[in-house]
């Protein structure tokens, strides 16, 4: 088998620039978010704009559907870029609406983003009921596509009862664990037990927000997490989900986490002494911080293949599994 | 004062003879539903029909905005139409909607239709984790303007919340007390004791799925509960909300029902074996009953003024507080 190399979470202000970083740093394939609040017509307008970034970097990048794009981005020297969601937003009430989005190529899908959705619980509520009546709806229909369950930014029985209720492995495609950094968006050790008992994936996140010592933060200090996971988790459950925001104005941060829902401001991960997006690790400015992710891990133990497994085999494989 | 007659819920298969029939009952005013699962475009659709209703039926029905169209109304003898949702579908994800539902004329909006919302949970789900973050932020809005909070489809603990968070009193348009008959959307002694304290409104609900022994349940009966209910509440916080849905085809409580959130059939209140719109007590198979709820009410005891407040001048006073 090759081995790949696969980022499964960017939110990028997108150019040319960019998919060459991603080109250089030999990224297979990239899952990128198209929607944190936007309904159903609003995410045609956003895949308009990616059908012209395919279209004007045609020999870097282009739409991939399955894991044979991920094959084909490897031979041609390119990076498949499939579509994804960090909200139920774009199938707003509709069940309906989750086969459209999916023939329009998106393949994972949050169930919830930060607040309470139609689906589920986001991590910054106060109180956390779970599933709901048209999220065990949404699953099943997710389940049937081939539309993975991502919740990362979901609370924690929400995610038990999408793990439980998912026919298929979900993913939490960008998060850290809480034992290493107590941020609200990291994940429990049962939680992280469950998902990889339940043959789900984590995608360790390289966001200042969810690092220790935040933007400070070491690349051994991230490597012996990852490695502390991994005997938690089991080395084949364990990916890489940069979060890579680069490149944005401040004002995107800021509408990631006010989206409409409020008429005043909230803060998120940041606070209002803090409210920009953080400054990446020298280590991990971008998509070629991989080579370093690479040497780091080696120095922390890991054996060469179990790096290729983390830095993107083990995605590959989940995105085998995600139509079978 | 005058003594007015309010019915503060109704949807049915508006006609020029259902606004006769109200007009014959002497409402002043009827709270009618214009949105169950409706997004703010469609909100202005269904307005549209209302403003055709209103130029076909001028010398029946106008549009009431505040309490003082109710006094307007009781003058000319015709009817005011309040105008209100049974869900928060018509604000969707967004906060300034709730002005513009507002500008529209909505005067009553519920935080959730059964199910979980971006508000609230709904009475039908499994777990209750209360008023939402956006909930919060949306219950400020509604009061600022004047937009009543409606708890009739919801959860317990999203309705004391409500309750709680409101700073202005809110209302369950349209339910009995569970200790009478423990339908799922029926409420607690304890929550109709907070709404009371905090000079909430109960309007009481004829819709069958909400009285004892369903379609048989006896005008005698429902005055006992009313009597019952004036002792828990005391007697100037109970009202008539009738929740009158007739002259529809069956096809109309499947939609109120199941809008586009599931794939598979929900029954409601029903059931696989008894899927339809139930069958109205012959003592109120339209508005004119209020006349059979007048002489029960009185032959369970209750003054002439009390009758008076509980089947209109209750919530004609509720009205006088919503722009306070």
């Amino acid at each position: 088998m090759n081995n790949y190399r696969i980022d499964n979470l960017q939110y990028c202000n997108w150019s040319k620039e960019i998919f060459k970083i991603n080109n250089e740093a030999k990224l297979d394939a990239v899952h990128v978010t198209i929607a944190y609040h936007e309904d159903f017509n609003e995410v045609k307008k956003n895949i308009e704009v990616w059908n012209k970034y395919f279209k004007d970097n045609k020999n870097l990048i282009f739409h991939g559907k399955t894991f044979k794009d991920i094959e084909k981005a490897h031979q041609e020297k390119k990076t498949a870029i499939f579509f994804g969601f960090q909200n139920c937003s774009p199938i707003e009430d509709d069940i309906g609406l989750v086969e459209k989005v999916y023939d329009l190529g998106a393949r994972f899908m949050q169930l919830t983003y930060n607040n309470q959705s139609l689906l589920a619980t986001g991590c910054y509520e106060k109180n956390d009921s779970g599933v709901t009546r048209m999220g065990k709806e949404a699953i099943k229909e997710m389940n049937r596509l081939g539309l993975v369950v991502d919740m990362s930014h979901s609370a924690e029985k929400s995610t038990f009862d999408a793990i439980k209720l998912s026919s298929k492995p979900i993913a939490i495609t960008h998060a850290n664990p809480s034992f290493w950094f107590g941020a609200k968006r990291n994940k429990s050790n049962e939680l992280l037990k469950a998902l990889a008992d339940s043959k789900g994936m984590l995608g360790l996140s390289l966001y200042p927000h969810h690092l220790k010592d935040t933007s400070n933060c070491t690349l051994e200090s991230f490597c012996e997490m990852a490695a502390k996971t991994v005997e938690l988790m089991g080395v084949k459950q364990v990916g890489i989900g940069s979060d890579l925001c680069i490149g944005h104005p401040n004002s995107v941060v800021e509408w990631m986490r006010n989206g409409t829902w409020t008429k005043t401001k909230d803060y998120g991960e940041g606070s209002s002494k803090n409210p920009n997006f953080p400054k990446q690790p020298k280590w991990f400015e971008d998509a070629r911080g991989f080579k370093n992710l690479e040497q780091g891990l080696k120095k922390v133990g890991f054996q060469e293949t179990e790096v290729n497994d983390i830095l993107g085999n083990n995605w590959y494989n989940f995105y085998r599994g995600i139509n079978n």
